[in-house]
């Protein structure tokens, strides 16, 4: 990787990543704001705003949009997280220019017509039950819910059906207005594409957007917990979280290590006792999420109503186990999944674009391979099953489930698991 | 691409397709064989065979078989479809000789030990009832069986609790033995590899498949029909099918253009119609499925309750007028999507790999991408409206739902919209 940094005259970083084996490119804006920079009235906003983004500009309606970015074969989206809101397209070489006009212009005129801000309220609204009705997706928002309430970081970031049904166009010029700014977001093409000609477009193109960095968060506070939804499901689905780490922590590596190694691949341990040995399930996992100022590790599953009254105990079991006994062996293991999986996504541009923002705006420069590499590699038995010991001493873990879950062992007993002096620790 | 195609002596197909920029490469056995391969009672064997391949073999235990993959980064996966098996992993270039020597022991030495195959009977079981949580991925296999009912075109892949429950080990053993044959199977990796190494170590590892090929599937016979699943979701998931091409049929590239127009992007004609202009939904895509010797074209789409009664009049009418009217211009675009989408999954090394299987089972012979661009280009607006005529004129759609789905139009009202003398057509 060879990534050329610039800003230019506003503040906006343009960082161009060439492949230049490649026929085509990913290209976006990256906003430094999402869901967390809302308001309680306006949660969901930044999702919405996402949305409008595509329902016409001064220039184009948002049929001239959808036609001009795929008459040339183009394919546009979006996503809103938690911290960021991105707008990418993936085109053929060619189609670089027209790509950062269609791009520029919906990120600086867009014009939020009451029209199509009704109909488009609707189509939210349907994304909103379209999500509830997949249970192993919604249920990391009730997680994130119980782990952060009545705080920003923990709203669903789609927003709630009386919000997205109240937002006004105001809302949506002033929620841009405060944090689409210049100083916090960047453009990143990765693939077929020239750092200067980038340059070039990104001045023409982007002189438009207003300097200054998007509105400062609050700052996460983790609190945990238990939540259970019902639901005519056939699966009990079941997520833990627990107090893990910021992108900046320095056991953040170690955490990704820690994961992997609990249950990211067929030979975790999760995956070896909950699956291969019991028979419970067919999906578990662990994972690692992290934000600017905090994060959470965790595991979801999804399982039988009955199979859901052994989960606690070997969840716990094995995180117990794991921070006693992670061996070297299982340890080389995961870090090898984890920097052959970094590898891989080398190689395709979407991947590449994504991880160069998650770098610009976690720690202000892109990292070289060699770098992650080598804090990668640092990470040894020991350190897990350090960082091990400290999840296990959480006094306050976060439970959700969806389903019929009604046989999972009560949350003071799982929680008893856990905390400095844990009352049951080990599977059955 | 440069796809080198050999045989090895029992008739293994092995091909190779170079990406020298690459590190890593994917390398999969495909197996000409899959659910349509068959029988009443043994509906899931192939998904089950799938799985129990992991389980076990002569050399390693599953175990070995995770942690051997694992250790050195590499993603060992499987997936089952009506007409394909697939085993593949990805893995760094160092590696091949070791997926390889996995890839040949699960396939010809698998153990299928009974304490094993109980275990993992509820493990599918588990994936079965995941499966019926997830009603826009479900209501594929109910529109599957109201297209091709009674007959092993429209099983469910994972077969259904009854045959899961019943499988012996003989019964694994016997499939395996009858259509596990070399002369039905191809080992296919692309990216950091070379065509001498890969037939080298073919011939090492690969000497204990039997020869031959998998048995003759029973042809395929579109019925068509009704079929309503409740279930407690917020969403009415309801999907469409008509008549369509199989993988030869000479219309195959001018359905992908009709369905990439009527439903393929943000542009397409139902996007516009449903979700831009009447607000009706966040999901709404039309689709072509093809076969060895069928296939059909559909439309699914997630929507609320009470707009579930505007859908079929929608549907219907965006058909009928893309069989009227669809434009020189909206072809074209549909055919730039499709290029440079295909052009995009050439940067993929999975995507080649799979797409090289595809043609080695349909043509016998790898395209090539100017040979691909040659028939997609010859697809005009004629072509078109003439196979939109066609689907017009079905006398039997199939019409599967889940969820509160009680307003939508009844079968006959729909059906009426299509045939050689539609009763009403148009969108209101």
């Amino acid at each position: 990787m060879n990534v050329k940094i610039s800003r230019i005259s506003n503040g906006l970083i343009v960082a161009t990543d060439p492949m230049m084996q490649l026929e085509s490119a990913a290209v976006g804006v990256w906003v430094n704001a999402g869901a967390r920079n809302e308001t309680a009235p306006l949660n969901g906003i930044s999702h919405m705003l996402e949305h409008m983004a595509f329902k016409g500009t001064k220039r184009r309606s948002a049929r001239d949009i959808a036609e001009e970015m795929e008459t040339v074969g183009g394919f546009l989206n979006a996503y809103t997280s938690r911290e960021q809101t991105a707008f990418h397209a993936r085109i053929l070489k060619a189609d670089m220019a027209l790509a950062l006009d269609i791009l520029a212009d919906i990120l600086t005129e867009p014009t939020f017509e009451p029209a199509e801000l009704e109909r488009e309220r609707q189509v939210v609204l349907q994304e909103i039950a379209q999500a509830r009705d997949t249970p192993d997706d919604i249920i990391f928002d009730y997680l994130q819910t119980v782990s952060y309430p009545d705080q920003p970081m923990g709203w669903p970031i789609l927003g709630e059906e009386n919000t997205v049904s109240a937002f006004r166009r105001d809302d949506l010029f002033a929620y841009m207005g405060a944090n689409y700014r210049a100083g916090g977001m960047a453009l990143i093409a990765s693939g077929a594409v020239e750092h200067e000609d980038m340059l070039r477009l990104a001045e023409e193109k982007f002189a438009g957007l207003k300097p200054g960095a998007p509105q400062e968060v609050l700052p996460a506070h983790y609190v945990g917990g238990e939540t259970h939804v019902g639901g005519d499901f056939d699966q009990a689905h079941i997520a833990y979280a627990f107090p893990g780490v910021s992108n900046l922590d320095e056991d953040f590596f170690v955490a990704q290590v820690y994961v992997t190694a609990l249950g990211g691949g067929m030979s975790s341990r999760l995956f070896q006792e909950a699956r291969e040995k019991r028979g419970l399930c067919y999906a578990i996992y662990a994972f690692a999420h992290s934000s600017k100022d905090d994060g959470v590790v965790g595991v979801y599953t999804g399982t039988g109503e009955a199979e859901a009254a052994e989960i606690g105990a070997v969840v716990a079991g094995e995180m117990a186990s794991l921070a006693e006994t992670a061996t070297v062996e299982e340890v080389a293991r995961a870090k090898a999944q984890l920097k052959s999986g970094f590898l891989m996504g080398l190689e395709k541009p979407s991947s590449r674009a994504e991880m160069i923002a998650g770098h610009l705006f976690t720690y202000g420069r892109v990292l070289s391979v060699e770098e992650m590499s080598e804090k990668l590699e640092a990470v040894d038995a020991a350190a897990v099953r350090r960082f091990g010991a400290k999840v296990m001493a959480t006094v306050d873990p976060s439970v959700a489930t969806v389903g019929p879950a009604g046989k999972l062992e009560r949350y003071g007993i799982f929680a008893g698991r856990f905390g400095l002096k844990p009352m049951v620790r080990a599977a059955e």
